[in-house]
């Protein structure tokens, strides 16, 4: 436990255990020189009167601009803020020439599409070791809807929040002597998908069309001439399959039809029909962005890709440009 | 843009777009009673010498009792540790009473179980408005692997962390006129709950058992005695149905066998496979663990359950207690 001695290297990372947002400040020195730096060493002081903290390091180019400035604004990015955000960490180029600034209520530059800005008078400084520590007076702020930036580990995150009820999908507590319950990251998956799917079948309805119908033009819309086995193929990761009888059914409906070449293709009213679900894919979607929050849905659909990535058994890349054949 | 007057709800607002990770600050007052509080007001100041920093209204009751105390420690907690967060941001009662502490380097309590933990000496208290901010030199600390607990909008969080490189799924940017691409969330859970049913497919082959078979004998393992259109109905969110084909073959395997009242139930030897299948499982699990990180699993699980609490369609609660027949 005790640190025989002092290992900067592992205090760095015990202290990137504490999550952070990361913010952007900003002020224009003396001679009209407008400076900024990405810091995640912010955090509030008072609320009455009005007041925030961050931390520079004294060797830092920009001390003495900040220490003579009259004001600073403290931007906390969204998540589409990351290129920003490394922009703003490294040294030397013009770090303004590709930023969308507004107008503010100083001389300190004010950055755009962040999720939360705090314009502040330069109060005090303190002392902080190899760091100074600068208060500020919080004189104008807003705030916009969209999901924060997050650094924890030396690494950018995203958040999932949890709701202020637990989440059981059960009514029962799960006995604990049962092995297969629901936490079981299999069945999560399998249920969600599923779900998501049931959703979907009142517009396969419509149709009189099953889930493999669905799967079938949505590969379709993107790959133009499949024969059955190409087909089936890319429809292998939706445990799905297509059969004579579907072809069959599918073109007495004019979905799809048979090209000289024995290879499928969707028809005009196929194409439009597909696109009909993937909206409704999508209007599905933005549903529960509006009861999951934007954040936490991006959050989940960057652990499904990374999980996607990891377990990847070698499925055929259904946005790949067709071989010539 | 501009606030006519400060408002003091909208400012707390914006201050939550900053995420934090949450701390237990602990001390020991003069007369020997310990005393500790939740903030998430902390953040690092200096490597060298080690300093951090936080902030405690000055309405606090333990004001007196930390700036007196000459050490105090910092607790980030884990994601475990919610429960204890609530229990330090309350008042009044006995704190430390279920709280498990380890003997650390000064009187001040140090609380087990924790991401990462900074015993410090109290060094200097400057003035912060209706806040006190508290510097100390950081005298020890220690780590452990337990995904932190994190605080974002008034609400607790967990991240699920960026990769350093994007993540890609197709080798090909998606055409901006193709309107099915890989981020459709839809297509994500698909993929995802194929691709982790893809690494179970090797246990299946060993007895020739199909998926169905695999979802059915799941089912069977918590739900004691089924007919088969009550196993149909509990089959329903796999997409997946079995027939009376399937019933004959896993019988025929010794895997399941019918009762008196026509119903079914599973073997010795049909419980022994399913068993073998769950753990088979939860090894995959434990490995995609393993390479996305706990607490990223940890986000994606709790994501999932959001989900399905959000677009259930009703489905029958596989772990509830069956009904007398």
């Amino acid at each position: 436990m005790a640190q025989a001695e002092f290992d900067n290297q592992a205090f760095r990372q015990a202290l990137g255990s504490f999550t952070t947002g990361v913010t952007i400040i900003t002020a224009t020195a003396p001679d009209g020189t407008p400076v900024g730096l990405t810091a995640n060493s912010f955090n509030s002081v008072s609320l009455d009167p009005p007041m925030v903290l961050w931390s520079l390091a004294k060797t830092s180019l920009s001390v003495a601009a900040f220490t003579e400035a009259e004001h600073w604004n403290v931007h906390v990015l969204s998540q589409h803020q990351q290129d920003l955000s490394n922009t703003f960490a490294s040294k030397g180029e013009d770090k303004f020439k590709n930023t969308r600034l507004e107008d503010g209520i100083s001389s300190a530059p004010l950055i755009a599409d962040c999720s939360a800005r705090f314009q502040c008078r330069n109060m005090v400084t303190h002392d902080g070791g190899d760091h100074l520590i600068f208060i500020g007076e919080v004189l104008d702020f807003d705030q916009q809807a969209l999901p924060p930036l997050v650094f924890q580990q030396g690494q950018y995150a995203m958040t999932a929040r949890k709701p202020w009820e637990e989440v059981n999908i059960s009514s029962q507590p799960t006995a604990p002597q049962c092995s297969y319950n629901e936490d079981l990251l299999g069945y999560l998956l399998g249920r969600s998908h599923f779900q998501m799917l049931y959703r979907m079948r009142k517009v396969f309805d419509e149709q009189a069309l099953e889930d493999s119908h669905f799967f079938a033009l949505s590969v379709m819309n993107i790959q133009q001439q499949l024969t059955l086995e190409q087909l089936n193929t890319h429809l292998d990761y939706t445990g799905h399959s297509i059969s004579e009888t579907d072809i069959e059914f599918l073109t007495s409906q004019d979905l799809i039809q048979q090209l000289d070449d024995g290879s499928y293709q969707l028809t005009s009213s196929g194409r439009e029909t597909s696109l009909h679900h993937i909206a409704q894919a999508k209007a599905i979607e933005e549903e529960l962005i509006s009861e999951l929050g934007a954040g936490d849905v991006m959050a989940l659909k960057l652990m499904l890709k990374r999980l996607i990535t990891k377990t990847d058994p070698g499925l055929p890349d259904l946005w790949q440009a067709q071989e010539q054949q």
